[in-house]
Parts: structure tokens; sequence; C-alpha cells
């Protein structure tokens, strides 16, 4: 079994709980990688008996520090339309409300299509070098990043001059595995703090709330087999404890696989 | 009172229960306008007696058509931590959750700051010809308009030719009113579908989802007096029934206030 699916792993408690474990795999700064936690909440989901169509959209808040060891997870079907459905799930620990997601699935329909942004120009994954993540952070060393401007040199401190937030970056994950809605809700998370870039020094930060919407269906997420995404992210604002981040998800081939947003807390 | 203080206003039903009513002034195709649906939860929260904090992060999710009619609205406070509180409510009418959101607050500190994002120059709103609002859904005329390229010109259908998804534009209240987080929830709503500008011409949309971010405190929202917000708005893709919109909110000063991006239901 692939470490990420170990580590978004459920098993059914009781008749609306499923239970499952941090994995020290994953872990970051003080918790899990942020980007699991969503893959959990979004397995939560789709692996329920009332499923229906393919993610849309997903909005994660993280709400407490998850501590290592066992959590519930407990989905509930919202709203169920004809071809929608609204789901809220929460991450429990104890009585501490960890995370929690809203998460909209639908059964999409043909219809007039038009791809209106632009991938990027840039040189293959194959062709550039990986970000050495041996000493970073667990969670850093399941991945594959390669960045298009050659991985970033990050300093000891903030030198005052802000850089550009702006990064390329191929991702995958570094044991191959083919691409479902779990994998891309991590690759969602994937994008560095931006601040890390701006001020070229890395410190601990807190992904407040993140949103990802999905612009494929099963089939093109099954196109996409195990290969490195293209990833694009920017940021626009740092300010009173809070800064935003934007980010999109491309196929090798150029289609827009995903859009995500997310707002950060720091203290710098 | 202000009409869209009238269309959001509470009253308290029960310990947990808030009840409203829709307002046929903020009429959209078939229902009230989702920028006031999610001000109406914005309220709901910023109202609790155990809020603390200003609006930092809002995820609405339109579940099911509201009603003509009484709604009930349940605030729920999930987890609050030192300086973050977590909500949650529901909009309720019957047994059907008609809407959904979380909604971030915080406390905010005083740290570095950085706009990355430059605001577009362009003239300023006086300079600009409104809108013309008339024969359009209610909603739009309780708006005032003025984009910088000039009125759309929308024609009876499409012509095969994608034009540009994006647009900027001067967006206020008709009547003018101070901004607020509820209007500020409001106006990150007031983009118009994105498949009106890339196909000129509209139709009924759904918007599935919103998220908002707020770059400015309590303080910095009342700087903005009742003035103009530009407003820049534009989509990454249009696919298989849903298109997303993204937008930024600025001040006629140049300061980012809020940034938004949306997913919409289409059939075309």
């Amino acid at each position: 079994m692939h470490a990420l699916d170990a580590a978004t792993r459920l098993t059914r408690h009781s008749d609306d709980r499923l239970r499952g474990k941090t994995c020290p795999a994953y872990w970051n700064f003080g918790g899990p990688f942020g980007g699991v936690t969503a893959a959990i909440l979004m397995r939560a989901v789709l692996e329920s008996p009332s499923r229906q169509g393919d993610p849309v959209a997903i909005t994660v808040n993280f709400t407490a520090r998850i501590a290592e060891g066992e959590f519930d997870v407990a989905p509930r079907l919202v709203r169920a339309g004809r071809s929608t459905q609204h789901w809220y799930v929460e991450l429990v620990q104890g009585d501490v409300v960890a995370a929690n997601a809203s998460i909209v699935l639908a059964v999409r329909s043909d219809t007039w299509a038009h791809q209106a942004a632009r991938c990027p120009a840039v040189p293959p994954a194959q062709a550039l070098a990986p970000l050495p993540t041996m000493n970073r952070n667990a969670f850093v060393q399941q991945f594959d990043f390669r960045f298009v401007d050659g991985p970033p040199q990050f300093k000891a401190a903030f030198d005052g001059q802000p850089s550009t937030a702006r990064t390329e970056v191929w991702l995958n994950n570094a044991v191959p595995r083919p691409w479902d809605f779990a994998g891309l809700a991590v690759a969602c998370d994937l994008f560095f703090g931006r601040i890390y870039f701006v001020q070229g020094t890395v410190f601990p930060i807190a992904t407040v709330s993140l949103t990802a919407y999905f612009h494929v269906a099963s089939d093109g997420v099954a196109a996409l087999g195990d290969g490195s995404l293209l990833g694009v992210a920017d940021a626009h604002i740092f300010e009173a404890g809070f800064f935003d981040q934007t980010a999109q998800l491309w196929s090798a081939d150029g289609r827009l696989v995903a859009t995500t947003t997310q707002i950060v807390n720091y203290r710098a």
C-alpha cells in the first residue's frame, strides 16, 4: 500500500463515524501536513455508500492542532439535489473539532467548454533538478518538487527586500501513485507558504482555510496517470497576520486540473 | 433603514436559531441574490454574543433554491482558539438546508506586511458611465456598476467566438451605505457570471460555492466609507457544466480589501 493510502485510510467505527490515525511519514511542523487532512476528509465522503458524483469543490478549515494518534471523521450529507450533493465533514479528537470541510460532488454534464487560462510554457519535469528533501519536515520527503527556476535557496533570515511570491513547480509523489481526487486534494496544499519565497526564509506558519475546485471528472483524473503536475502559485497580500495564496494545477499536456486558494496565519 | 440592512435582518427565534425573510428587492433569476444570502450568514455570526474578532474567511455553499418567505439561521461555534473562531452556519427552510457557510474570525495582530499584487490603473468611478439597470433582475437595480471598458453590450445569442472573461468595474450600493463586513460579503458576489462576458449573453446560472478572504480589519473597513470599490474579475475555465471565477476588491486608494473565488453551474 502506498504511504498516502495508509495515511488517509479510514475504517468504519459506527453508523455515522469513521476512524483514522495520524501518520508520522506526513508530519509537518506541529502536526499532520494539511494536504493529508484534506485528503482524509475527501475520502470520508468519496467512500460513503451515499456518494453520487465527483468532487467539484472542497473547503477545509484547520480548526485546531491535530494531535498524534487516532481521530474520528463524521461525514454528513447536508443536501442532495438531482445531480449535486453537498457534504459537511468534521474530524474530531475527543471533544475538539480539529478540522472540518464542505465538499460538493456533482454528476457532470456535457456542455460548451472553454479554457480561458493558458498553461505556462516550461521545461518538462525530467529536465529539472528535484528539490533535495533530506533534513526537511517528514511530509516534504514524500513528494517530488522540481522548481522551474531551480531549487529555492532559503536563507537564515529575511533581508527586508521582498522577492516574488510566484513559483512554477512540477509536483508528484516521491513514490509514484496514480492520481485520484484524494491525491489531487493533497497536491492542492503542496505549495510551500508564499511567505517563504517572499522573505526567502522558512518558519512555522498555519493554513487556516483552503478551498479547491476540480475541473476534471473521474475519467480526466484517470488520464493523468502518475505523471507530474505543473503547479503555478502566487499571493496577493501579507497583512496583519494573514496572507493568501492562489494556485493552479496543470496536466503535462496543458489541461487545467484544479484551482485552489488558501489563507495562512503567520507571525513575522 | 437601508434596503440591504432590511434584507439581511435577523431576529432571535430561539436559543440557537435566528429568523429572517427573503426580500423581493434583492431577487435574482429564481431566488434571492447569493451575495445577500452570504451577508445573512455573515450577520448571524457577527451579531452573536460569542463573536470574537473580524472575518478572515467565509465559504458559502448554495445547497438548494431558497423559496420566497421566512427562513431560519443556525450559527454554531465549532472551535474557539486564543485569537481565532471557526463558525458553521446553516440557513434552513422547513427540513431543507438551503445554504451553509464556514466563517473564520480572528483578532488580527501587528506583523510585517506586504501587498504583492498591484491595483490596476483605471479612471475614477465618477468618470465612468453607470450600467443602466432598468429591466434587469431586481437585485441589479440595488447597485451601481461602472465598467472601465463601458457598460457591456449583451447579445441575444453567443456567436461562437469567446471574448475575455476579465472585467474591471467600480461597484457600490445604488443608495450609498457605509461598508461593513456584511456589505463586503455582498460585493464579493457582485461580479456577473464570467460566462456572460465570454459568450456575450445573459441566462440563468447558479453559484454552487463561494469563498472570500478579507484583508482588512474593522478599522480598515470603516476607512472605506461609502465610496465605490474597484472589482477585477476573471475566470480560468468553463468545463462540463461548471466554471470558476476569481476576483479582487480594491479601495479607491489602491488597498486590497478582499479576494474571492466561486464555482458556478451552467448549462450552455
